[in-house]
């Protein structure tokens, strides 16, 4: 469980990764960044920073920030009743990302997953984003992916986000945030 | 008509003022951005620069650029059969925007309506957009834009983007876009 000091500071560093590329946040959507551990206990491992610009009932847009090596574990959106599963796209704006989907294994993966979480990836397809590059997930389809050495910013396009039906292969994983006071 | 001559310049204007930004783009991207002068002839005045970078049949994402004191004329959304109109949300990346929407009118508008269109201009509600600041436009809704001195570069975020389907007020705009050999 983060300390709110670890997210407050998490914050602040996602908030400067951002402001160096020129993306520029309000004061509320600063403390809204979302630090997402995964409830693993090892963020700067596995973990995710994002801010969600807008989330309707028809369309979805997030600025997704990785630290250096930092790793967002393998999961898939599922459809949820009579609506497909979310749909998102992945553009990379600074850094260096790579994608994991379901397909063809790719022989020599570039990413290193985390020793002890091995079991939990299991999808090796890879894609490699460089600034200015987008790959389209669909929905349903198993993925993960990692951030180069520097980190990553990457955009993502979506359709409406529903989070918490999403469904990791890693069975310890929480994906609501939880914090520890101070 | 525009000149493909003139279709190359503001690509390359486009694609220098988003560089300038650190918004990267790929060739094929170059190729495909969109010069809309809506059939007006006064490209600098009225008229808007696009990027699709995605576009399905459930969501979309755009970048658009405006030259200094462009204009994106008046227009709206509607339904399509039983498909609620086009909800678009505006993040401004770069420079000033003043959006103008349906509702109470502001009493002195910042922006300048072009000499002869000043007719085709008749929602005058004012949101100024600075850098790291957004707005969602309802679908159906009424609205028009106009960057500041410097131009302006704006994310947008929304529903499925289908053009031809736009209800200008102006009865002299062409949305699809022509172009002229040489």
């Amino acid at each position: 469980m983060l300390k709110q000091s670890q997210v407050d500071q998490l914050q602040a560093r996602t908030a400067e990764m951002l402001a160096r590329q020129g993306i520029l946040l309000t004061p509320e959507e600063h403390r809204a960044i979302e630090i997402a551990d995964f409830g693993l206990g090892e963020i700067e491992r596995t973990g995710l920073e994002l801010i969600t610009y807008i989330n309707t009932d028809r369309y979805c847009a997030k600025e997704l920030v990785l630290l250096p090596h930092q790793i967002c574990p393998e999961h898939k959106h599922p459809p949820i009743g009579s609506i497909p599963g979310k749909m998102e796209t992945f553009r990379c704006r600074w850094g260096r990302v790579w994608l994991y989907i379901e397909g063809e294994p790719t022989a020599t993966i570039q990413a290193h997953i985390p020793t002890g979480s091995e079991d939990y990836y299991t999808v090796f397809h890879e894609i490699e984003l460089h600034p200015g590059e987008q790959y389209t997930i669909p929905p349903d389809t198993l993925h993960w992916f990692q951030a180069g050495e520097e980190g990553a910013i990457v955009s993502e396009f979506s359709s409406t986000s529903r989070d918490e039906y999403d469904i990791f292969t890693d069975p310890r994983i929480r994906r609501q945030p939880e914090v520890a006071e101070a």
